[in-house]
């Protein structure tokens, strides 16, 4: 039977309990949502001792199902004062479902101003000492807590960022080579892991075994059919070449315009190709650059090993959302520096996003240059060692914006925008005003242009709904898995006979409970900041603004 | 007829208009109220050109009833992200119902980075260059503004603070004696003067008269009277001995302890006595110490001017808050110290209680040491020159705890607490709760003990009401008026003939109004911070804690 792993800072004990049967078929994000509804009030403060952190693998976990090894970390967000799921591959998620974890909930605050480790396997769960590891950044402390490439062993960690409870701060988990490149990035979940005293989390999976289907037969040959309509798929391709950087010469488009620069004054950037995918690959070979997958058994491998000129490793993950955010974003056009950049808030323990779109404010203040990457490398510093101007940025857009007095703050629900631009792209602008989790451009991609605004709202709300499913199932998004694929599977690993209609339901139902909490948590302004509406980006057709009215976002919940 | 002067900053116009006949009856706090209400949207940047800054005098502003030139600066608060009402007196009130102005609406955002200056006078009202004050400190500004002791014109400013456009930076108004000791300073009020551009205004009534009553004969009787009634009041002599500074000995005491500490940690000071009213007044005669009014025409004269040990000026304010929140709640027991502090905020432009929370932040943080005042004066004058240090703690209580990732917040709705103590003085718990002023002892202070809940709750209400209507009606809480009292007076200035029921209604749809644009901003918690639940003060009769259930905050509503 799945057990819940429970984690009481407090009195440090890590006690295994049943978990409770209406949880069976409800996994990464949907189990996350319902075990906050029920156990952490609303109104708590992020940073205290009623708030829980939740490591939730999805319900596909621990199988061959390629890509079904994704988390979610879950908690009430110290970043935007809501419910709070940040997605993560790594290693970690098929290694809990391995250890029969459905689940580790950590609560509690503890007593002392003590770190402390835990240390999970087949065996139980342990407290160790973390005051050693106090101060480390992640490269250094999953090196020591791994030491290489770890088959059986995984970090969970935070940097300093965490350490200082940065609202901007990430949760690290160790890649298949053993670095700490996977990041459940956005919303502060680092800030609380923090707050709780926990440095890091090992899993280890050693004696444990592949998780067995209910239909054995019926599981094996569907896991393979979806192997292969993932490697037929032309995204794959795409994906597997140029990881997410892909799409730079797309979005810099004139007709399109999503490549934020300038603090999100502009959407497109004259030096973009210097900081795109194919730029990136086209240099990969004479620097040892590769293309990984970011946890066993991925079969589309997007993410972008990069190597500095001397062949030294950077990062495992330069993703386009990065390389907007801390490139284009601060006027810097420089792919290596990006990718520095990018280690930076990597060891730091800092969400990309957040922290690029903080640059973005402090250097429309003025309190840093445009496009000079050495201060902002130096800033990054000061987010290390935690000063007060490291303190303002590490705490996000709206943090600095407040800090430096600046009003044009690129930001819902308290959380820093995406890359993806909703003055040309206004699905997107839908998904971020409506999810509950702030602006977040994973949370439903819609690409659609000059369509209605009907269209673009049913589009946002199936997008949310298949996206809450796939984040569920632990899958991936880029593997594409539709509801048809995701009932079999589920229906083949659980034993259950749960129809396409069945699936969407657990997405639903997830986002209401989402939405829930955050009315009863008073996080109720569902509005994008008013530049988007009021500064227009100049396309070939006209000026563009996102226009779509406030009162769309009700309707998006009539459903 | 009275006007309403209209000035925008983008255009650099000061118009005037004819004030709508439904604002008759409405002046003070409850005509904020309403044009906030009608003019601002309530979920704008507080920061940014659709907020205003309202100076809006009372209903009985301009004449000879004592302690009636009070002004409401009214706004949408960069610190609670709510409507707010900050009160201030000195010379300001009588000098704008003279002018026939009504309100004074600041709105837009000027075009450029200028500072600029607006003269209001009989002639109109113009504007002046303004870049040359820029930097300057209130009392070098009021000094080159006024020149000394001014009977026609009086200043109304923002200090390096509001520059900043610090959320706690306040708005000064000169004193009969032409310093800018009087403060319309929480909530940020002098942010948005700053983000307005508009350094100062100078208000001249030189020409003008005293305001005529509707019946002159009644009205004189009627002033003559409140003034007697004032005078004997036992209430009055203690005010004019000790100021509110009176309150310490009293609030100190071991059944009391409403003496915050240590960031509001314990509830008496071991060297209360040090900086009580008491010890004020004794050292008073030979520093040439005083007791003044704040504005022409109080006969309270509660105002402390505080000398130094050379018979140097440092403040004409050494409230009770202050001495409190700068004082016991930093563990700096010298009166000396804390006028100095007080010196400094003002100068500065600062709340003296939210940056005294902040600074309690900052040293249980270990930014700074507790006790430490030299390193506090330092600490301002950071706030003064905007460094990053200065910038978190200028920003208030709640941006101090962001940026030190502490979670004991002394705020409620984003605003720092008074020193008026919710644990023992429940009453003010319920206030501090129910006013959508956030944490503001003088939206109704109850200082009833060992009553139930819900007397407390009926007395938090009826003071509430009560104190909506003394803003409104522009007299000083310090006066003690009742209902009758300001009926009376009302309708023999306005010619109307308002009941007791009737004038208590303007306070009740005042307050009304200001939670309907609240809810409309999104600005839903009614929470204290949790520490006043969890944390107890030890009481000769037990531990005592807040205790009043949150849901008595929806009963306080239903009337």
């Amino acid at each position: 039977m799945p057990r819940i792993l429970r984690v009481h800072m407090g009195r440090l004990e890590a006690t295994y309990e049943e978990s409770p049967e209406d949880y069976a078929l409800l996994g990464g994000r949907a189990l996350s949502a319902e075990i906050l509804n029920r156990e952490v009030p609303p109104r708590c403060n992020p940073l205290g001792p009623e708030n829980k952190l939740l490591l939730v693998p999805g319900l596909l976990g621990g199988t061959a199902v390629t890509t079904s090894g994704r988390v979610s970390i879950g908690t009430k967000s110290p970043l935007t004062g809501g419910i709070k799921e940040a997605n993560v591959g790594g290693q970690l998620g098929h290694k809990l479902i391995r250890l029969g974890i459905k689940a580790i909930v950590i609560e509690g605050a503890p007593r002392d101003g003590a770190w402390h480790m835990l240390r999970v396997d087949r065996d139980g769960a342990r407290f160790e000492p973390g005051d050693s590891l106090a101060g480390l950044g992640n490269y250094d402390l999953h090196a020591r807590l791994l030491g290489g490439p770890a088959r059986e062993r995984c970090a969970v960690t935070i940097g300093p960022a965490g350490e200082h409870r940065m609202t901007g701060a990430s949760v690290a988990v160790s890649d298949p080579e053993g670095r700490p490149t996977r990041h459940a990035a956005r919303g502060g979940v680092g800030a609380v892991m923090g707050a709780k005293g926990l440095k890091a989390i090992v899993v280890d999976d050693t004696g444990t075994t592949t998780i067995k289907a209910a239909e054995p037969e019926v599981f094996r040959r569907d896991t393979t059919g979806f192997s292969k309509v993932v490697l037929e798929d032309r995204r794959t391709h795409h994906m597997s070449k140029y990881g997410t950087a892909g799409v730079i010469r797309y979005v810099n488009r004139e007709e399109v315009q999503s490549m934020p620069t300038r603090n999100h004054r502009f959407g497109r950037f004259d030096r973009a190709d210097l900081i795109s995918g194919i730029r990136i690959a086209e240099q990969a070979p004479a620097r040892g650059g590769k293309m990984l997958p970011c946890m066993a058994g991925c079969i589309i491998k997007c993410a972008i090993l990069y190597n500095d000129a001397d062949g030294q490793h950077l990062t495992t993950a330069l993703e386009f959302e990065t390389i907007a955010l801390l490139g284009s974003n601060l006027e810097i056009g420089d792919i290596d520096a990006v990718a520095q950049l990018d280690h930076a808030c990597d060891d730091i323990g800092l969400d990309s996003i957040e922290i690029g779109n903080a640059l973005g404010v402090a250097m429309e203040a003025g309190v840093l240059p445009w496009g000079d990457w050495q201060r902002v490398s130096e800033a990054l510093d000061e987010v290390r060692r935690g000063t007060e101007l490291g303190r303002a940025l590490g705490n996000g857009a709206v943090s600095a914006a407040r800090t430096f007095g600046v009003t044009r703050v690129p930001a819902v629900k308290g959380q820093g925008l995406p890359a993806w631009e909703p003055r040309t792209l206004k699905g997107f602008g839908i998904t971020y005003a409506t999810s509950p989790q702030g602006a977040d451009h994973t949370a439903g991609m819609v690409m659609a242009r000059d369509v209605t605004t009907n269209t673009l709202l049913l589009q946002s709300r199936h997008e949310q709904v298949l996206m809450a499913v796939v984040d569920s199932v632990g899958l991936c998004q880029f593997a594409n898995p539709v509801a048809k694929d995701m009932a079999g599977l589920l229906n083949a690993r659980h034993g259950v006979n749960l129809s396409e209609e069945d699936v969407l339901d657990i997405g639903r139902r997830c986002l209401k409970r989402e939405r829930e909490f955050n009315l009863a948590a008073g996080l109720t302004d569902d509005r994008l900041p008013d530049f988007l509406r009021s500064e227009p980006l100049h396309l070939p057709s006209g000026p563009s603004v996102y226009d779509v009215p406030d009162d769309v976002v009700e309707r998006f919940w009539d459903f």
